[in-house]
C-alpha cells in the first residue's frame, strides 16, 4: 500500500473574503442620483441605511455572491478543487450561501455565527449600461478573524485566495496574515485581489506592506493597480507590480488585461459576449479561470484566456455566477 | 367639494394566495427521476423533503414568488392598481417576499406570522426543454384563513382573484368562500385560476360549487378544464365553462388561448418569444394582463392579447415575473 503524499495539495485554491448573499435589481441611472450613489463603486452601509436603499429598490433576485466566493464557485465550475472559508450567521440567507457554494463542489465548512448580526448581503444596483453599484451590509461577514483561518486546509492548497474588501477590520487583516504565512510555511502561494479603489486609499500602506511581504498573484483593474502604487500610468502600475510579485494580471474591462510572470507578459483580448447584461462578478470570475489554468499549470496567455472566457460566462446575464457549466464552456471552446 | 363616489374602486384586482419565495435551479432531466419528481407537476412537500431537495438543488436563484402574487405583480406593472394578500412569516423570506411585492406598486398589509412554521418557499426546478417542476413548502403561506380576508379590501376591488394552490386547507376555502361574498356583496366579481390539475383533482367536488356558485372568471389551461369537469375534450370542457360562468379564459400553452363572455369568443395567438428559458409564472401573468386588460373595459380578444404578451415577457427568461415594466412593453406593441 502507497502511503498517501504529504507533500501533495488536497485543493487547488482556497479562498477568504465577506460571505454575502446579493440582492439584484435593475434601475435606471436617475435611481443613483435621488439615492446618494457613485456608480460602479462598492460602499459599505450599516442597518438603517441598508433598510432604506432595499426599499427604494424595484423588485430583487437573491443569489449567493461575495467576491471570492464567486471566484471560488467558478474555480469550482470549472473542476477545480476548491475551498472557502468565510463567515455566515446561522439564518436563511446562511443557509442559502452554504447551500450554493457546495452545490459548485466547493468545500465550505466555515461553522455558522450563533451571536451577533445576521448573515451579510449586498443591494446591487444595475443600471441599463450593465455597471453595478454595489452597497454591503457586511452582518456576520466581517467579524471573520484569524480564529477562523483554519491552517491545514490552508496549507493543503496551492493557492490562498484572498479578496480586498475584507480588509477594512484589523482581525480580519490578522486574518490575512495568519492565512499567508500558513501557505508559505507549507511551500504553497499566495494570491490577491484588489478589489476595489476606495479599499486599497482606505488602506494603501497595509496594502503595500502584505502585497510586498506576502503575495505571490495579485489581481488588480487598472485604477485600483494605479491606486495601489501611486502612479498615473498603466505601464507605470504594471512595472511597479512585476517589481513587487511573482504573478500580475491587471484588467482593463472591454480591453482584456495584461498578464506577467517574470519575463513571461501576456496581452489577452477580452471574450466577446452578444450583448453586456451586468457586470457583476465579471473580475471575480476572471480571477476563476486565471486561477484555475494557473493551478493545471498553464501558460500565462492561457491562464488570461482563461480568465476572459470565464468573466464572458457572467456578464451576459444577471448576477455574478456562471449559469453553466464552465468545464463544458472551456471544452467547447477548446481551451 | 365633491363627495368620493362610495362605490368606486379603490383597486382594479386584489389577489388571494400562497405567498412564497422562489427557489430556482437548472437540472437536467435526469435530476427528476433520480429525485422521484414528476415533470411540470406541483408537489406539497414537508421539511424533511425540502431540504434533502435543496441539498440536491445545484446553485440557486431566489425570487419572490407565488402564483396569485406573481399575476398581482403583473398587474401592477401594467399600471393596474392591485393588492394581494397573503400569509408570511416575520422573517428574512417574508421581508423579501413583502419588499417586492410592494416594489411592483401594489399594496400588500397582511401582517406576517410570529407563531408557527417560517415563510414558504418553493422549489423550482427547471429542465433544458424550459419546463417547471415545482416543490412547495406552504410553510405560513398555508395557515392562511378567513380571519385574516380583508373585507374592506375586497370589496373596493373591481375583481378578487383566487389561486387553486392554496384551496388544500379547510380554512382556506372558507377563506375564499367568505372573499367571494364580501366581494359579490359589494357588487364586484370573483375570478379563479385552477393551477394544476392534481389540486383539481383532490378537491374537484368543493371547485365544482364554488366555480359553479361564486366565479365569475375561471382560468384554466385544457387539462385543468377537462378535469374538473371530468370530459374528454377541449371543445366539451369549454362549453361547460362557459355554462358555468361569465369570462372563461383557457390557454393551451403554444398554441395560445381561447377566451369567452357570453357571445363573444375569441380564438388568441400566443405571443411569439425568441427562446424560451423557463415557463415558470407563464399563467400567473397571462391572468395578469388578461385581468388588467378586463378591468380597463376591454374586448375578449384583447384580454387575451394582454394576456400573450404578459405571459410572453416571463417565459424568455428565468424567474415568474417580468424584467421590465409591462406598461412599456403594451405601449411599445401599441396594445
Amino acid at each position: 500500500m502507497t502511503e498517501p503524499d504529504p507533500t501533495a495539495e488536497a485543493f487547488d485554491v482556497v479562498g477568504i473574503g465577506n460571505a454575502l448573499v446579493d440582492v439584484l435589481s435593475h434601475e435606471e441611472d436617475a435611481f443613483l442620483e435621488a439615492n446618494g450613489l457613485v456608480k460602479a463603486s462598492m460602499t459599505l452601509i450599516d442597518t438603517d441605511r441598508a433598510e432604506a436603499l432595499y426599499a427604494a429598490m424595484s423588485q430583487g433576485l437573491e443569489m449567493s455572491g461575495g467576491s471570492a466566493a464567486n471566484t471560488i464557485a467558478g474555480i469550482a465550475s470549472f473542476g477545480g478543487r476548491a475551498a472557502y472559508i468565510g463567515r455566515v450567521f446561522d439564518d436563511e440567507l446562511g443557509t442559502v450561501f452554504a447551500h450554493d457554494m457546495r452545490a459548485t463542489g466547493a468545500v465550505f465548512r466555515s461553522v455558522p455565527a450563533t451571536e451577533g448580526p445576521p448573515t451579510g448581503r449586498c443591494l446591487i444596483v444595475v443600471t441599463p449600461d450593465a455597471q453595478r453599484t454595489m452597497n454591503t451590509y457586511l452582518g456576520s461577514s466581517e467579524f471573520l478573524g484569524p480564529e477562523h483561518v483554519d491552517e491545514a486546509l490552508i496549507a493543503s492548497a496551492q493557492v490562498t485566495y484572498l479578496e480586498g474588501y475584507l480588509f477594512d477590520r484589523a482581525p480580519a487583516q490578522e486574518a490575512y496574515w495568519k492565512a499567508s504565512q500558513a501557505a508559505h510555511e507549507a511551500g504553497r502561494r499566495v494570491s490577491l485581489t484588489l478589489s476595489d479603489t476606495f479599499c486599497v486609499e482606505r488602506h494603501r500602506a497595509a496594502w503595500r506592506d502584505l502585497v510586498a511581504d506576502q503575495v505571490d498573484i495579485l489581481f488588480a483593474n487598472e485604477e485600483e493597480a494605479k491606486v495601489l502604487y501611486e502612479v498615473d500610468t498603466f505601464d507605470e502600475a504594471l512595472a511597479a507590480a512585476r517589481a513587487d510579485v511573482e504573478v500580475a494580471a491587471v484588467t482593463r474591462g472591454g480591453k482584456g488585461s495584461v498578464v506577467a510572470r517574470g519575463d513571461e507578459v501576456a496581452e489577452v483580448a477580452a471574450h466577446p459576449v452578444e450583448k453586456v447584461i451586468d457586470t457583476t462578478g465579471a473580475g471575480d470570475l476572471y480571477a476563476a479561470g486565471f486561477l484555475f489554468a494557473f493551478t493545471s499549470g498553464r501558460s500565462m496567455a492561457d491562464c488570461g484566456r482563461f480568465g476572459s472566457v470565464a468573466a464572458s460566462a457572467v456578464i451576459g446575464h444577471t448576477g455574478p455566477r456562471p449559469g453553466l457549466s464552465l468545464a463544458q464552456l472551456a471544452d467547447t471552446l477548446q481551451l
